[in-house]
């Protein structure tokens, strides 16, 4: 395959278009914003929506999707895991804000309902709240012939879950000295998809591989948040725009991974077809799927729960105030435009 | 068109096999049920799932599309009205259960983000959530290459709203003797789409009405529960399943329609061509968007409130405790399987 000069080599040749994409939500955040905004908690990292319950306590919202990875899916005819990554591309944004999974609906839209198939998407769904520590409160189950063609369906979810004021993770308390801390993924997640789907080939054993379900990082999370209150200063989610993310903290302050996790063989994979280490660490997580920052006094017992809870976590770098960005090796890589 | 015997005459012929994903519904039910579903406030509608905020408070939340009427917008290259529906959908099923409606969140997956479409789309959501009193406080735009073909798009809407104990809808209070209100619809409102767009002209001017968009009941529904606190015993909005979700205010009851609204013209137009008055029943509002049901002493105040706000709302008829369903004139209506 790597001979067919068509090949995408970058995320924007395989269809998919980030700048544009961040300049339709810039304009739309533009259009949106009415007096009322400011009831909400404000949080710069975006992850979550922070709708006020009380004066000291509110509800984390968030949606999300699971975008390509459901091609992929469909490419393979095994749709038991897509729902794990629908719960974890929502569960695991709630958490950088400090919260702590409550409910969650999913919205599955088809062109016919396949009992077999919808079956074992919720399934799937379901897997993904019990890891999560969050109830499938609810959903809407829509058959829309002649929008989704053959087997082909869309899923969307949403989460919820409760945060105090006190709990509010915003990292605005992060500082030079800081330690970062980084948690394994399982390998691609759900983003970086629409690359990855078109550099390997349909009958590889790595193109299987992609369909392995995004980790969910609740339940050591939300163990760390009852345990050491105030510990996490800072968190970041590793999605769409990859380690552009964790500038998603706090954007005044330098991130220095000295230490990365491993890098998992997929990612080799796709190096080879791809080139560029730039584009690689700017669409994918790179064997990082959760970014957490404390004071270095706090780092060990934060890797040790995750430890302890089955994740690989450890020390990566630290944060620092002689630069702003993110440095990996001798990789800059530049902030994200998320907010 | 009408000579043409293979267009449909129901909702299944249609495409939309209500019946088989009602059962999948209902599978999934079972499936996800566990321990922690406890915690969750209890509404026999189904509306939306409360989950607790505090001993008192919970959060109302729900998730819902605009099903086909897109391939209507599509197909008249008009993208300004389906986020109002949108926004319609979510939050006229959050004040079923007495919330408030609070906070907005779209999901839009397109092919390629257009830059027209998308915004015509966003406006149409900003426009939703301001008749709605509602803050857009996120989303999700995702680009998904060789899902959606062409200018294809789906939209999914997630709405949360506070809700007191004491300010609950759970239609419990409803006895024989209280008054149904009906508040109008403004034509097909966003169900039973897949049936309409197959039966009318493309080039008609009833095809063109199809995509009206959804009417917002939550201004006027909160300024009652505001006012008039614990007056309002129970309410649905008629979505798909049409007056079939009248029942999902009690079953325990009958609701007799003796002066249904007037029934607007495009539905006269879809009858010409289904041709069963049970079917057009079973699949559309038929005119009423909104059922309320109260006390005798409490409707005047209520139609009042809506009317005030430019709604048209009357008193339809009766709740009976001769008898379990819903008539209207010489029909009977079957309770929907929803809750």
């Amino acid at each position: 395959m790597s001979g067919n000069i068509r090949q995408p080599k970058t995320y924007a040749q395989a269809g998919v278009d980030v700048e544009k994409a961040d300049r339709f939500v810039h304009r739309l955040k533009a259009l949106a914003v009415r007096p009322e905004h400011g009831q909400l908690w404000s949080v710069p990292s975006g992850y979550a929506a922070l709708y006020p319950t009380g004066p000291d306590s509110a509800v984390a919202c968030t949606t999300d999707g699971v975008g390509t990875k459901l091609l992929v899916a469909l490419a393979l005819n095994k749709f038991d895991t897509v729902g794990i990554d629908l719960v974890a591309m929502c569960a695991n944004d709630l958490i950088c804000v400090g919260a702590t999974p409550g409910c969650f609906l999913d919205y599955f839209a088809t062109g016919k309902v396949e009992d077999h198939q919808a079956d074992e998407i919720i399934k799937g769904i379901i897997e993904g709240c019990d890891q999560a520590g969050m109830i499938l409160a609810g959903g809407e189950t829509a058959e829309m012939p002649d929008l989704y063609h053959g087997n082909h369906f869309d899923l969307a979810g949403f989460a919820v879950g409760n945060v105090s004021r006190k709990a509010l993770i915003d990292g605005s308390r992060v500082v030079a000295g800081d330690v970062i801390i980084g948690v394994a993924s399982s390998g691609i997640h759900s983003n970086g998809l629409s690359l990855a789907r078109k550099v390997l080939a349909a009958d590889s054993e790595m193109y299987r591989e992609l369909l392995t379900p995004t980790k969910i990082y609740c339940r050591p999370a939300a163990a760390i948040f009852e345990r050491y209150a105030g510990a996490v200063k800072g968190m970041a989610h590793i999605t769409g725009g990859g380690w552009t993310n964790i500038g998603r903290i706090n954007k005044t302050v330098g991130y220095e991974i000295k230490n990365p996790l491993p890098v998992p063989a997929i990612f080799d994979a796709l190096f080879e077809h791809v080139g560029s280490k730039s584009e690689m660490y700017h669409t994918f997580n790179m064997g990082m799927g959760l970014v957490l920052v404390s004071a270095a006094a706090d780092a060990d017992k934060i890797v040790e729960t995750f430890d302890q809870a089955g994740f690989s976590a450890a020390q990566v770098g630290v944060v620092s105030d002689s630069f702003t960005g993110i440095k990996v090796d001798e990789l800059d890589i530049a902030f994200s435009n998320k907010t």
